[in-house]
């Protein structure tokens, strides 16, 4: 007889200890009832992920202990107390510091215990910060099968435990992870799941948590690979899912499972959006958003995403429309909200700008961004009345150059385009419209939207170009700036006018301090603004102009 | 004879490689002429400190090089050839990865380079994330003598190179330093020094750099302490400095040299928010800033502030009052810019507030935030139009508890009270008034702000004590739950009432989402609001209000 696995790919919350530690309780029920012998939950279950600088509480750590002990008693009060429960916690090393821990709880009792050896420390990772690693193995016999476990960045990393295992030490080698998403992870990971199932020489287990976290997304897409790399069992991303699959006696090929279709990379960018908002909005305690509504791209598309987020009825649309607002931006921004079923206000700036013209001379960008501001004012008025998360519609674009008003157009809790940039905004506009149409349903973002010139409309006949090299050379150069860190030389290598490269890298170094205060929105690229890209803002450094060698 | 050694302390600027090398040259031009042979310059001196992700720009790391590659043959040109220059820039690791050097010049070459060994990666540093360590020691020969060089947190932890030194290996330790400013680090240094003098017996070379950079200040406070622990010579805080001592002959007592006076608590402190203003003004490229002057003593505390760092004749300070204002209020804001000889300017916010609530019911709170808002709009159309750094004036009880508006009284470029309590804001205006005092001078701050109950005046009669506890007892338990990350239980247990303890913590908690949008500001506690606390937004953390044992 095969050993039943089950995946339990959950949306945990970070700092909800006994609120995870029921989902572990349920889950563990459900998973019982599919005949499981073991169930795997993701990296820090108990605690949430990434818990920061949490992980140096010790009231914090106590909470957690509790909660795993309480959870051990549940589990056999329940009559659970023969399933094999794998989930992460916070440890502590002999010497009392913090660790990235996996629990294996049966019959009411921690029969095991790992801590995580590889602690990412780049990109949006803290913890050589707030963690120590471990330096034990961990292969638990359940039902007379061996399984090894380690956690999620063990497998990232060549050498440790993993590379101790051999077909001789485990029969399945389970992964517990909280790998947040980037565009094309997925497929990453499951080409290394697979590598290091060959160098195993055992099936890899592989589960994932799924849900929002402030910058983070989650996105499981738990899966299983066969000890010759072979896809066996897979999870949809973007949803909890608890994945059931039976390891076979030994000496016998595993039968396929269910393997949830790829997604299109449209699809799935706008999903991570709409997974990190909806993350966001609930787990913060919120119910609804609002946002400004100019009839342009961004806003047309943050609103659609809020609707498929919480509800278009949760969704507050406020036109603010100025002198400078054309009758076609008011027309778009209604006619969005009627399609996304949003309550659609209007509150013109008029009279507000005016009472500060009044009584001060703001010329030129000073008068922009006075009509940005006055706008901020009217959202968080709105915000503060009716208690509507504010969202900034800002994309990725706007974000790296500076073209955005802090205090205006930039307030807000959460920002979902954060990390999309201008040509994506289109795209994800146009797959979502498309993806209505294939359900027969009508599109939320009207097409005008989507095809008129992007324009700020804070001055007479303003258009985004006057200020900004067109968005689909901008977002090649900052692709290369930005996300890969090439240099001036490089860029210009690659063919880049030096006129257009030297403005963009000016305004992008330029405008780190508005970045600073920007709010949080989910990363979906492989590398966004925020805690992934740490730069200073007192910095004198620019691409050197001279040529390559001196 | 002796070996004559200087420790330049100078104030570099992040990414400015070619004009941090043109200081070096000078300084040891300086040196030179003092008679040194031996002079040592900060922790990353030709990069500036600390550089975050720029390490891993590849076009940084080449300019860096060529910065140093033109030092070294401009010290030959100006006759300095014969000066080992000791002095920090990034290094490459042999697998091509950025190293955290110390390099030393001679005669138009690199003679020896040193890799840190320890990498902090707590607290502000990230250093892990960016570096990776070196193994191997550095010892030179300067006129027969042998010089260890070490990198700052290699003599903050035991083992590594330090620990490998003795007179055998070495007759004078050298560490190269950016030790950031925190209230009483200074002593911690030196006693570490003094002990790391005497495990190696030798004396100790500590250079440190000094100037603000972002939310870290650096004090400088370079010293020279004997084998035997004693101090021999030290540097001024606050300043650059060149401190020069010679290293006596073998079997030679060292004659002790100059020794700067120890700082006051609220000296160093006050100081120190300074250096970090200025350093933020001017290596932005600042030459003026804005405040709003309400007459309270945040904000007068940070025009003093102001006017020491830049001039009062480059700083303005705005009264924006309302119906809410009073007389005295009104008055001691116009006094206070008398003092400091301020642009001092009246601009009521009553028009632009009744614009607002002719078009939105906003009560309450929303009425509140709304006023602050429309100050926000001000300042920041003031600094749009003229071209100031506007200044957040908020202090660091407020920015726990969340007691300010977002986008609002929050809005600024910098903070210079951000990481100081309200106790101690009312501490270091008295005593900067006592230090005019002493010096003959009329006292910046009008004596009423000092000592009238402290009031937001958003509503008719409004006291800050109607929302919070007495600041002395907030300060209290912030301290012991912010900076010492105590628990409810250790709170209770020192004698705290839990409805206290209950009600500042939830307001703490609540707030991290405004603290992530605020301005930097430098960082003068042991534990900073920003990148040395670093906690989730979303958290559903509370804690735990149930009995201790359960």
């Amino acid at each position: 007889m095969g050993l039943t696995i089950a995946l339990a790919q959950v949306d945990t919350c970070v700092g909800d200890v006994d609120g995870n530690a029921r989902k572990v309780l349920e889950w563990t029920a459900d998973a019982a009832s599919q005949g499981a012998a073991l169930v795997a939950f993701p990296e820090m279950t108990i605690t949430g992920y990434p818990i920061e600088d949490l992980a140096l509480r010790d009231s914090f750590a106590r909470a957690a202990d509790r909660a795993v002990a309480r959870l051990a008693k549940d589990l056999v009060d329940a009559g659970l107390g023969e399933v094999v429960v794998v989930l992460g916690t916070l440890g502590r090393s002999p010497q009392g510091r913090a660790t990235n821990r996996a629990l294996v709880l049966h019959r009411g009792e921690v029969v095991a215990h790992y801590d995580k050896h590889h602690l990412p420390n780049y990109g949006v990772f803290d913890e050589y910060r707030i963690f120590v690693p471990g330096d034990e193995q961990c292969v638990v016999e359940v039902d007379g099968r061996r399984v090894g476990i380690v956690v999620c960045e063990d497998i990232w990393q060549d050498g440790g435990p993993v590379s101790l295992m051999d077909e001789a030490v485990v029969e399945l080698l389970l992964v517990i992870n909280g790998s947040p998403f980037e565009e094309g992870k997925g497929h990453v990971r499951s080409e290394l799941a697979a590598r290091r199932a060959r160098e195993v020489g055992a099936p890899v287990a592989y589960v994932n948590m799924v849900g929002g976290q402030d910058d983070l997304v989650f996105d499981g897409g738990s899966f299983v690979v066969d000890r010759d790399g072979t896809p066996l069992a897979g999870s949809p991303q973007f949803v909890e899912h608890l994945l059931v699959w039976e390891l076979p006696e030994a000496g016998t090929r595993p039968e396929p499972g269910l393997l949830a279709a790829p997604m299109d990379p449209d699809a799935e960018v706008y999903s991570a959006a709409v997974t990190g908002l909806r993350g966001y909005v609930t787990k913060n305690g919120f119910r609804s958003v609002v946002l400004g509504l100019s009839g342009g791209i961004d806003s047309a598309l943050v609103a659609a995403m809020a609707a498929d987020a919480v509800g278009g009825q949760n969704v507050v649309g406020i036109s603010m429309p100025s002198g400078h607002s054309s009758q076609h931006s008011r027309d778009d921004a209604a006619d969005l909200a009627k399609r996304i079923g949003a309550d659609y206000r209007v509150q013109p700036i008029g009279p507000m700008v005016d009472a500060f013209r009044a009584e001060m001379e703001l010329p030129g960008v000073a008068g922009e961004n006075l009509q940005a501001r006055v706008r901020g004012v009217v959202l968080m008025g709105v915000s503060n009345v009716e208690g509507h998360l504010v969202l900034a519609t800002g994309n990725k674009s706007e974000l790296a150059v500076g073209y955005s008003t802090i205090y205006g157009d930039a307030v807000g809790g959460y920002a979902p385009l954060k990390d999309v940039d201008k040509s994506r905004v289109w795209a994800l506009a146009r797959w979502r419209n498309q993806a209505a149409l294939d359900q027969g349903d009508l599109p939320p973002i009207p097409e005008s939207s989507i095809t008129k010139p992007p324009s700020a409309e804070l001055s007479p006949g303003q258009m985004d170009t006057d200020s900004l090299p067109p968005y689909h050379l901008l977002d090649e150069v900052l692709d290369a700036y930005v996300e890969h860190a090439e240099g001036r030389e490089e860029l210009l290598a690659r063919g880049f006018e030096a006129e257009v490269v030297d403005t963009v890298l000016a305004l992008v170094d330029r405008a780190e301090w508005k970045r600073r205060q920007y709010p949080p929105g989910p990363k979906v690229s492989a590398l966004a603004f925020g805690r992934d890209r740490r730069l200073p803002v007192t910095s004198r450094w620019r691409e050197p102009k001279g040529p390559v060698d001196e």
